[in-house]
C-alpha cells in the first residue's frame, strides 16, 4: 500500500485526458490543472516517538522483538487512514501524528497481554487492520494518555475453522478480504463481501466499522454475516460462539459490530458463507430519469425480485461515467444518444445509468433477474446489455486509485453516505446534493456532486455522493470541514442517517448524539467504562471525551 | 384471556378420546388419568398489596384514577406470565406473588412520569404487554423495592404512522399481533410475524423478548423486522428513527431487542411490514428419516429455496401429530401405512413429516416453491400434498389450548427450544432429548420427548421440544426444575444457544453467563446500571442481583 495514497506503489492507473479536460472544465478551472505530487517518505514530519524503554522492552516481551516496530516507515504507514483529510496531510508531509510504536501481536494471548500492559501503563491504543477508514477511524490519537500505539492485526489471520455443513467461516480478524475470498474460493464458497476498499480491508476491521460490500443488495452487510465474535477488551474476553441466531439477551454481536476499535479489540470473527455462484450477470439499464429508477430499485426490493448488486447512478454521476469511460464501458455512440443535450444540472430528470449484478445458480439467477428486469421495463428502463455491466466490475475497485490521481492534478474528491426510507429517497438525495453544491460554491470552488443508490432494502437504501473541486490550495482541510458540515446536518435535517457504511470514527463524532440522542451517547459511554475502564482504546472515536456526569 | 391458562374462556378445545388414550399408553399410566380442574378465581391466594396512599394517589394522577388498579381480578391476571410453572401455580390457587397494583399508561409522557415516579419511591416496574411469557419474564418480582407494579401496555396502542411507500408501521408497543395485522391486511399488507402466542402478544413484548414468528424462516424474527424504537428508561429516552441501516455506531436497536423489560419499557417499535401475499401454499412431505428431512431442509436455507414455514417433526412428533390428527391431518390410512411398526423410539430412524407453507405472489411462489420440493424430492420426500398443510395452519395456535386439556388430566407438557448450527443439529437433537427422557425418567414419570426443526438460516436452524409426562403429584415444581437443569446443561455442553426464541425472563437466568460469559453478563449490567439506576426494571429477570464488583 502506498503510505501517501492507495494500492500498489506499482500500479498507477493514467486519468485519461479526455476525462481530466471534462473535469477541468465543468470545475470551470482556468488553463491547465497544476501538478501537486506528494512529498518523499524521507520528507515526512513525524513527532518524536515517546515510548519509553520499560515500555518498550515488555512490549518485545510480549510480542516478540521484531513485532514492536518505530521506524520512520512503520510509524508513517500507522499515521493515518485513507481519507481525503488524511491523504491531504501525508501528502503535504505533515500527518496529524503518528504512533510512538507499531505492535504486531501474533495471537488472543498476545492481544490481552498488550492491552493489559496499556492499560496499567496509561498507553493509548488504536487496532488497526487494513488502514483503510476514510472518517479518521485509526488516526493515533492518545487522549489523556502519555502513548499511542497502533496495534497493527496482520499477523492475526489463521484459519480457525471451515465448517462447509454449516457455511461458517472462523478467522482471526487480521485476514484480509482478498486473502479470505482466495481460501473460500478453492472450496467452492465466497464471503460475497467487496467494498470499495476489498483489496485492504481486514475481516476485523469491516466488522468495527459495519461497513456494507457493493454486493449488499444481495449478500448482506456484514452485520448480517456476523454470527460469533471475540472481543479482546481491556476489562475482558466477550466471547460469543457463532450461532445461526439466539434469543438469549440483547445483541451482544451487534454491539461489537460498529464499535470501532473503542470498546476492545475484535480479534476473530465467524462469518456466514455462501456457495461461489456459478453464475454472475452484470448489465446495465437506462431510465428517463432517476424517479423512474427509484421507483424500478424499489419494486426490485419489495418484489422478492433483489439482485445483489444493484447501482442506479443520477443524471451527473451517469454523464461523468460515460466522460471517464470514453468509448469503453458504454459505447459512445449510445451514451450520446441517451444523454444528448440534457446537462448534468438536470439532477432529477436527466437520464440515469443503472447497473445490476445477479449471482448465484443459474436456474435461480434466471428466474430472479428475470422478475427484476420486467420491473426495471415496467419503470421505463431500457436493458443496455452486459457492457456497462462488465465496465463497473472492471473497475468496482478504481475509485481510490482515481483519487489519487486527482489529488495529483490539485482536485478535491470526496464521498460521503446515507441511508432513508423509499418515502424520502428523493428528497433527500436533492436536498443533500444541492448543500454539497452550495457549499463548494461558498468556498469559491464550484464543483461537481454525483451521486448513487445503493445498498437496497425492502424500506429504503442509501446515497452515496462523490464531489469534484478545485482544491484550495493552503486551506484545503478548512475547505473540506465546511463541505462536511453542511452536508452532515443537511443530511440529519432531511432525516437520513449520518453513515451508511462508513462509520462514525473521528469525522462524524459532532454529530452521533443528533442520530442516537443523548441517552444513546450515555449508553455507548456506559459501555465503554465496563468494556476499557482507562479509556485506552481508540481515543477520539465514535465518541468524544469523558464520560458525562 | 383465561386467568389460570390460555385463550378465550368461553372456547374449550376438547382433546379427544384417542388422543388421551394414546397418551396414557405412551406415559404407561394404568387407569384413566385424574381430573384435575383450577380452583375457582375467588380461590386464589395473593398476598396483601403493599402500594401506599400517596404512591397510589401519585400514580392516578399521571395515568387517571381508572387506571391503577388493584382489584383482585386485575392482580391475578398480572400475577404470571404463561409458562407451565406459571400455570401450575395459578391453577392451585397459589401463584408466586402478585403486584401490588397494575397501571395502564395511556402514552409515553405517562410511561415516562411513572418510571420517574417509580426510581424515586422505590417502586419496582414489570413492563406487561401480551403477558404470555412462558420463561417467567412477567414474574411480578420486587427485587429489592418496596412495592411492585405490572405496568400493562394495552392503552398505547395506537397506530403512528404507516409509511406505505418504504413498508413501515409505527406503533405503540401495546398493540396485539391480531389488530394489527387486520390493519395491515386493510392495506394488502402484513407483517408476517406469527408467533404460537400471535393471538395475545403485544408488539413490544415481541421485541423485548426477541421473538420469532412460525414464519420466521421466511419473514425473519422480529430483530430483522424492527427498524427505529423508543425505550423509555429510568434514566431518559432513547429514541431511534426508523432506518433501512446505519454504521453509526454499535447496534443500539438491537440492545432494545431482547432487554426483556429490564432496560426500560419498550414503548413505539417501527416495523418492516410486506405485501400481503396473494398465494400461501402449505404442504406435507414425508421423509424416510429425520437426517433425509434435514438435509432437505438444509439445502433449501443454503439454495434460494426457503419456504416461509418449514418445520421437520422427529419421528415421536410425528407419530404424535397422526395420533392427535386422528382421522383428519394426514389421513388414518396413508399414516398407518407410513408409520406402521415403527416406534416412537427409532427417534433418529422413524419416518418424519414435514410442513412446509409458501408466501408470496403467485410467480415467485411457484418458482421458489418448485426449487424447494425438488430439494425435497432428491433427499427422498414423498409430496403428502396441501392437507397435512392445511391441518396445520387450522391447528398452529392450539399448542396453548392442549396444554390446557392436558393439565387438567394430570398431565405434565412442556416446550423448550434451542439453535444451533448445521453440522450440529442431529447431534444435537438427539443428546437433548435423551437428556430430557433420562430426567422424567429419574423423576419416575417416564414420558414421551418430541422435537420439531423449525426457523431455518442458512447457517443452522433451531429445535423445539415438547414433552409430556404424568405430572408429580403435590411436586410438580421440582419435577419440572429438574428436567429444565437438565435440558439447559445439555443443550449448552451440547453446542446449542440457551435459547431461540422464548428469551431468558426468569427460568434461564443462571446459564445466560455460560452463554455469554463473565464479562458479557457485565456488560448487560452496565448497560442496566446506566438506563436503569435504580434498579427498577423487571428485576431477576435476565441477569441476577446486583452488579458486580
Amino acid at each position: 500500500m502506498r503510505w501517501w495514497g492507495w494500492g500498489d506503489p506499482q500500479r498507477r492507473p493514467a486519468l485519461p485526458a479526455h476525462a481530466l479536460e471534462f473535469l477541468r472544465e465543468t470545475m470551470g478551472v482556468e488553463g491547465a490543472l497544476r501538478s501537486r505530487p506528494p512529498v518523499s517518505l524521507d520528507a515526512v514530519q513525524l513527532p518524536p516517538a515517546r515510548l519509553g524503554a520499560d515500555a518498550r522492552a515488555a512490549l518485545e516481551t510480549i510480542v516478540g522483538r521484531d513485532a514492536v516496530r518505530g521506524d520512520h516507515a512503520e510509524r508513517v504507514a500507522h499515521a493515518a487512514g485513507k481519507g481525503y483529510v488524511d491523504l491531504v496531510r501525508l501528502r503535504a508531509g505533515t500527518p496529524a501524528g503518528a504512533p510512538d510504536a507499531v505492535v504486531l501481536p501474533a495471537g488472543h494471548e498476545q492481544v490481552r497481554a498488550v492491552l493489559e500492559l496499556c492499560a496499567s501503563s496509561g498507553l493509548a491504543v488504536v487496532p488497526f487492520g487494513g488502514g483503510t477508514s476514510v472518517v479518521g477511524g485509526v488516526e493515533p490519537l492518545r487522549g489523556e494518555h502519555d502513548g499511542v500505539l497502533a496495534l497493527d492485526m496482520r499477523r492475526i489471520a489463521q484459519v480457525a475453522e471451515l465448517d462447509r455443513e454449516s457455511r461458517i467461516v472462523t478467522v482471526g480478524a487480521g485476514v484480509r478480504g482478498p486473502a479470505l475470498e482466495r481460501l473460500l474460493a478453492a472450496e467452492g464458497l465466497t464471503l460475497g463481501h467487496w467494498p470499495q476498499s476489498f483489496e485492504y480491508v481486514s475481516l476485523g476491521g469491516c466488522v468495527a466499522s459495519r461497513s456494507a460490500g457493493q454486493a449488499s443488495s444481495g449478500y448482506g452487510s456484514i452485520a448480517k454475516m456476523l454470527l460469533g465474535a471475540r472481543l479482546a477488551a481491556p476489562a475482558g474476553d466477550v466471547t460469543l460462539q457463532a450461532m445461526p441466531a439466539s434469543a438469549a439477551g440483547p445483541g451482544l454481536r451487534e454491539l461489537m459490530v460498529g464499535s470501532e476499535g473503542t470498546l476492545g479489540v475484535i480479534d476473530e470473527v465467524s462469518l456466514r458463507v455462501r456457495a461461489a455462484p456459478a453464475e454472475r450477470v452484470y448489465e446495465g439499464v437506462m431510465f428517463e430519469s432517476f424517479a423512474a429508477g427509484v421507483q424500478a430499485l424499489k419494486a426490485m426490493a419489495q418484489e422478492h425480485a433483489m439482485p445483489e448488486v444493484a447501482r442506479l447512478s443520477d443524471a451527473p454521476e451517469t454523464r461523468m461515467s460515460l466522460a471517464l469511460a470514453g468509448a469503453g464501458g458504454l459505447k459512445g455512440q449510445l451514451g450520446r444518444a441517451y444523454l444528448g443535450a440534457r446537462g448534468y444540472g438536470e439532477r432529477q430528470t436527466g437520464r440515469c445509468v443503472a447497473i445490476f449484478g445477479f449471482e448465484g445458480d443459474a436456474h435461480e439467477v434466471k428466474a430472479r433477474r428475470g422478475r427484476a428486469i420486467a420491473l426495471a421495463r415496467r419503470n421505463g428502463g431500457l436493458a443496455l446489455g452486459g457492457s456497462p455491466g462488465r465496465a463497473w466490475q472492471r473497475s468496482r475497485y478504481e475509485g481510490p486509485y482515481l483519487r489519487d490521481e486527482l489529488l495529483t492534478h490539485g482536485v478535491m474528491v470526496e464521498t460521503l453516505e446515507t441511508a432513508t426510507r423509499w418515502s424520502n429517497l428523493q428528497w433527500l438525495h436533492g436536498v443533500v446534493a444541492r448543500a454539497i453544491e452550495d457549499a463548494l460554491r461558498e468556498q469559491g470552488t464550484p464543483g461537481l456532486v454525483m451521486c448513487h443508490v445503493s445498498h437496497l432494502y425492502e424500506t429504503g437504501a442509501s446515497l452515496y455522493y462523490t464531489f469534484i473541486a478545485r482544491q484550495r490550495e493552503g486551506s484545503e482541510i478548512e475547505q473540506w470541514r465546511a463541505v462536511k458540515r453542511t452536508a452532515s446536518e443537511a443530511i440529519l435535517t432531511g432525516g437520513g442517517t449520518l453513515t451508511h457504511h462508513h462509520a462514525i470514527g473521528r469525522d462524524h463524532v459532532p454529530w452521533l448524539e443528533r442520530e442516537v440522542g443523548h441517552e444513546g451517547v450515555a449508553t455507548i459511554r456506559a459501555l465503554k467504562a465496563e468494556l476499557d475502564p482507562a479509556g485506552i482504546m481508540n481515543p477520539g472515536k465514535l465518541v468524544q471525551g469523558e464520560r458525562s456526569a
